[in-house]
């Protein structure tokens, strides 16, 4: 009997010994990896997928080593610097906006391989100077432009309301002959990081495919670093670097970054502000459509959730990327197991005009008849504000300077208040808004967003071996993914947030009562408390995430740029708390100098319609003040 | 150092001793209140409660006994039966369907306290002969209806478009001055279980609000006995009953039902059949709206969830009330913590056209703007089919006689023969539903209603005191929930409830390859697999619940009426599996005759005003095929 148990007990024992050898082997030949001369195999797999990408350039857009070291030294490399590397047809061309562009193929001046072909250049320049496509898809966009200048010859018609526009979309969607890799080095050459199911390079995503009806052009795929609760960290190896803001290299791109070497960092933004396509499709769940836009001085409109279509596309989102080691961050449940607070499809663009075609044009497809989750609600155009048609009444606006969690920097607090002047001196009345629960939102949004312990990160990074670095090390005790909030706490986080979203719109409804009239049509806040972010540094912000709790829509709106001679810090700023007094410690005047500084116009859920049509309205309004024509 | 241990480990001892004492004398003390002759505090509370009820009855409204007597002995008590009791005015007012009734008080014909009064008397009778009414609002529906006159007498014009309607809605919703204990005894005299919140009896349900806007009357609450998933054991204590189904007392009135002795039996359908009310409000996460509607022959809509407010109603749903005991369970995560397949409300009526109406007026109060949750659709009359404008075009029905899990009993499929016959004979082309995957429900909606582990069934039982009854202590092991899903298991779950959602779409669009033409506009398909539930058996059932798990729309339409002479299940019946061999034994000619026979008519997801107006198309095809006037 004793001899029996003594085997037992060695046989537990030897299996023990067998698994730990294992693990420590495991380890070990990551840790080899790290310092062998010779490239890791994902080192290897991400090198040969950059130089793949970079042979898709034609060589003669190809930019001089001397161009790229010049751009380097620059703060701003957007506007006349870019226009200056273009031949003057690209220019003219990529200086058009999407509704321009539309009507110039409409009426023959321009054909589809005008358009697409210097939009390709500009977007192949673009991705030289700050590193934004993840894919190029160039041929087969000027292929597909060349047919659809041949149907308009024969048939004197576009294909459709976006024929011929060039756009780009992040790489969350996917398209036929293409990766979606999302910067996981363990999903290229995989459908999602699965192998064998013969769907690699082999779907298009809902939206690709209507945008295909619509006879819009994608040229190619970037993906955006989530700012949302990032914590960039120094580079700590030389390999990597920030993808910095082109209007203004001090600052990052919209978040942190690091990621796959230099090539494989990208920006959505970005993209648009070297107007690299003539609109670009993001995702948001914590205000990644709306921050990108408003670090580049572009519009955007994340609408809420059902407008548009995140049928059949990739499940998780990049969040952070600490430098040092290119492993991809997620942001876990973003995509199809979360529905209570779900990722939303948005849109970036050079006009308001271009958002409200984009928006239209995909309703005008009933997109409902192929995506369950996409709401059977057609352009609304009688929810449009029309002035000529309410002479008598001015809509009035909330109006959040301060969400009592982080005090805006100088150039945002300026770019509030000249909003509110222009619409003052238009007649608008604007409500303060006393809502002092904000700081309920970052409870909620994180347990939502992270309650399930982020084990989708964690099998993510696994997948191509590589391993974690310090900085992420926290998410993952003992190397393995926190323990998921039990369900019923979680439901008691959604009961919360369904509250939290009862109390707001009551809060909302009850302005009336300050207007005398109807309440506020749609409310001003901050995108970010900041214009931009520094590299390395941690920036707190809850502007955007607490519209994603409401579900509500937002449209950014670029108001003016950071000016070191009148941004200061106020004498008299007193900090509300540990995050805000870090907040604008990190504000820096001269490294600030030039960055766009934007507000977002918020609308009640769904109220896309109406909401653009106030930001035209608040768009011209801007105009005017600043021409000094204020009535 | 020994002595100091020695201390530790009896304090520790004596800590467990003392709480296993404690539970033993709460558990003695319950088995004690069993067996003793003196009632428990929770039956004294729900003797008074009842008492309470009675004592708001007019004393000329109080039926003989000999009455009550005599109706027990009858088959059916609805119809001419119910009416020979009444009065000739009440009569003819109980008579009239919601838009005659809406007509009449319009042209002056009738005053709003004439049907009030009216539908208080039946509503009192039908509350006598079948314990349907668990809050009674007699005095204050007929004050409101006065004051209704006064308005009409002074603005010659009504207050709404339900002036004067009198409803009876689910005992889930608050109304001022009245209780909400949805049958938990631990309810009565709080706010859902909570004591000292100043909100019990003080609090309007914004679906209750809008009602009031428009003019319709509240004048009792009921609960609905939720059949998913029910188990209906013999009653085996002699205060209990079930409460029968009004049209064929050989049957339940939808549902397992026993709970706080006689007088607390409720169930919207009944009270419909027996037309008690105009309409009725009930809610539905796995067919309790539509089932109800089914068994009782009358008309209901379920829309998807979004078109009617759920904001500031109570957070769970009675599912079952195994006899015995007055313990009342809730289907978990029904109310305000489960968002990925939500409850939502519906009607129940006698017509397509007072249903129309209801959802008509709703919505046209833009309820979207006072409850976050409810979409901004209002009603779209350019969905709705309209022959005279369509002469060329018929809609194809999709067809689905048997869902491949349960075989309908034969009055369900000859109810199915006949509305395709109807449809044919008018021409309309019905598409065999070939869809091989409703089984997958099954684990879907019950994942995703139970995965948390019924912990809120526990809590609610617990508030009175009662102990578990033994039919549902297997859903409590060792007395306590069963552990939650893990969260990430949860998202599972939920991700292959909208693959299953993306795929079904799918299928249905598909159909245009069938038709030729549009796919099918609206799916057919049996409500239950049985007409009625005999009592004490347990019949499973897929067709309701996997509306739920698509958020679908359903209207029940009443067919036929079960017949012994011509409902005999075929030789030829071979089960699908033993659940399909069960429901198949429990079908009984002789006990079902006289049962009535329903379909539903699914339309996809908020697509109600076209799933109405076929629903009307169906109505009269079927009145056209029954006279002998099919084309």
């Amino acid at each position: 009997m004793a001899a029996k148990f003594r085997t037992i007990i060695l046989t537990v024992a030897l299996f023990v010994s067998a698994l730990t050898l294992l693990d420590w082997t495991h380890e070990m030949w990551k840790i080899s990896e790290i310092f062998s001369s010779r490239p890791a195999r994902w080192q290897q797999i991400a090198s040969a997928k950059r130089e793949a990408n970079l042979a898709k350039i034609p060589r003669e857009w190809i930019l001089e080593p001397q161009v790229l070291e010049d751009s380097r030294s620059r703060n701003s490399i957007v506007g006349d610097y870019m226009d200056g590397l273009l031949d003057h047809k690209s220019q003219y061309v990529t200086g058009m906006d999407v509704p321009e562009l539309v009507a110039s193929m409409g009426n023959g001046t321009l054909s589809a391989v005008d358009v697409v072909m210097a939009f390709c250049k500009r977007a192949a320049y673009a991705h030289q100077l700050s590193n934004l496509l993840l894919e190029i898809r160039f041929d087969e966009a000027i292929k597909r432009a060349q047919e659809l200048d041949d149907y308009f010859r024969e048939h004197r018609q576009l294909v459709g309301p976006l024929h011929g526009v060039p756009l780009t979309l992040k790489d969350q969607f996917h398209i036929k002959g293409l990766d979606t890799s999302m910067g996981f080095i363990g999903w290229i050459g995989t459908f999602e990081g699965e192998i064998g199911t013969g769907k690699d390079r082999n779907v298009d995503s809902e939206l690709v495919r209507e945008f295909h009806t619509l006879g819009a052009v994608p040229i190619g795929k970037y993906d955006v670093i989530d700012h949302t609760d990032a914590k960039p960290v120094e580079t700590n190896n030389n390999i990597l670097g920030y993808a910095f803001n082109p209007c203004n290299q001090n600052l990052s791109t919209g978040g942190s970054s690091g990621g796959l070497a230099e090539t494989d960092l990208f920006c959505e933004g970005a993209m648009q502000a070297l107007r690299g396509s003539a609109f670009g499709i993001g995702t948001d769940i914590g205000g990644s459509v709306s921050m990108p836009a408003s670090f580049q001085g572009i519009f955007s409109i994340k609408p809420s959730a059902g407008r548009i279509s995140f049928k059949d596309a990739a499940n998780t989102v990049r969040l952070k990327c600490p430098s040092g080691l290119p492993i991809a961050l997620t942001l876990p449940n973003k995509g199809k197991g979360q529905e209570v607070m779900p990722t939303v499809v948005g849109v970036m663009g050079r006009s308001v005009g271009a958002l409200q075609l984009i928006l239209k044009s995909l309703l005008s497809l009933e997109p409902w008849l192929h995506d369950p989750y996409t709401l059977p609600i057609p352009w609304r155009s009688e929810m449009e504000y029309r002035p000529r048609n309410e002479r008598t009444y001015k809509p009035a606006f909330g109006f959040l300077a301060n969400d009592g969690v982080i005090t805006p920097h100088p150039p945002i607090s300026r770019a509030m208040e000249i909003v509110k002047e222009a619409l003052q001196s238009k007649g608008h009345q604007l409500v303060d808004w006393e809502w002092p629960h904000h700081k309920e939102t970052i409870d909620i949004h994180c347990s939502i967003a992270r309650g399930d312990g982020c084990h989708d990160v964690y099998d993510a990074v696994h997948l191509s071996g590589e391993p974690f670095v310090p900085e992420i090390r926290n998410l993952f005790p003992n190397g393995k993914p926190r323990a998921p909030l039990p369900l019923p706490e979680y439901e008691e986080v959604v009961r919360q947030m369904k509250d939290y979203r009862k109390r707001y719109l009551d809060y909302w409804t009850s302005t009336a009562e300050r207007t005398g009239d109807r309440p506020v049509e749609a409310l001003l806040s901050p995108v970010t408390p900041y214009a931009g972010v520094l590299p390395g540094k941690f920036y707190p912000s809850t502007y955007t995430s607490a519209v994603n709790v409401l579900d509500y829509a937002s449209v950014v709106i670029p108001v003016t740029f950071a000016d070191k001679s009148i941004d200061v810090v106020s004498p008299s700023f007193t900090a509300l708390n540990d995050e805000d007094q870090m907040n604008m410690k990190y504000y820096d005047a001269e490294k600030y100098h030039g960055a766009p500084a934007a507000v977002q116009l918020i609308g009640r859920r769904l109220d896309e319609e109406r909401l653009l049509s106030l930001a035209q309205l608040v768009v011209e309004a801007l105009n005017d003040y600043k021409s000094g024509f204020g009535e």
